[in-house]
């Protein structure tokens, strides 16, 4: 199965969106329109800086509804237009290693019936990481995240 | 200087070499070549399996001369060709993520008077680890490696 983990290190959410593959892509690497979806309302994304191309430097910063930033900060492995991205925060430039490593995430744009499945595979150093991340709400938020992204590309 | 780590998480071998970048590259990318210097003697380096590309897995395995075998797995982060090599023990293959996130080693080849500036530059996810690494004799073990780098590519 698509969304099925291949090792208890991994989260996947895999969605099957209403729009072309490029969209997504553009959803997910054009600052304007990460701001518009990424954090899940009544979370906010005020920052958002992307370098797109394998060594390239991200930094998203969150914002809550009482005003807590958080900066996640990470670095493309990989890049293929409007269907593959790769990105770590196991640094946080090219090639600085981060204080922690914590996830890789593989996300997919994969055309399917004029539609496109769209996946999220989140890669974990250890099993006990990947449990604090869905013990952080991994699900829901992703989920609503999704939720944004899709109504996003529907009105691109 | 050249030679200063730029912290306390980086080690860092640095020699002028009297070959041009190109060989050196060869001995860092061909398995053949990479065999003749890569372990300390007595040490050997009896398999090696590089697909040097971003993204490609490489598999080092050194033998002790008790027979005891050592393999280093990685993946390449960035290659430029016959200047710069950077790859992590961070991931296991493309983009699978390793047991333990150790370091990340940026390689580079620049001409300089005819010769090569040849930087090794080791960067911990950690103190602790930079330490560690130390003492199981990196300054020494990588100052024999050089020397048998820079004998090896003398003859090519």
């Amino acid at each position: 199965m698509a969304d099925a983990p291949a090792n208890d290190r991994e989260l996947v959410i895999t969605r099957l969106i209403d729009a072309a593959p490029d969209k997504l892509y553009r959803a997910w690497t054009q600052p304007e329109l990460i701001k518009q979806w990424f954090a899940p309302k009544p979370y906010s994304t005020p920052l958002v800086e992307s370098d797109v191309r394998p060594g390239g430097a991200s930094l998203i910063v969150m914002r809550s509804p009482d005003g807590n930033e958080f900066p996640n900060r990470g670095v493309f492995l990989e890049v293929v237009e409007n269907r593959k991205l790769v990105f770590t925060d196991a640094f946080v430039s090219a090639w600085e290693p981060s204080e922690k490593p914590f996830m890789t995430g593989i996300i997919t744009f994969e055309p399917e019936g004029g539609k496109t499945r769209y996946t999220a595979r989140l890669c974990h150093w250890s099993a006990a990481d990947r449990e604090a991340h869905e013990k952080m709400g991994f699900h829901q938020g992703w989920g609503i995240c999704t939720d944004q992204l899709a109504a996003l590309v529907a009105t691109l």
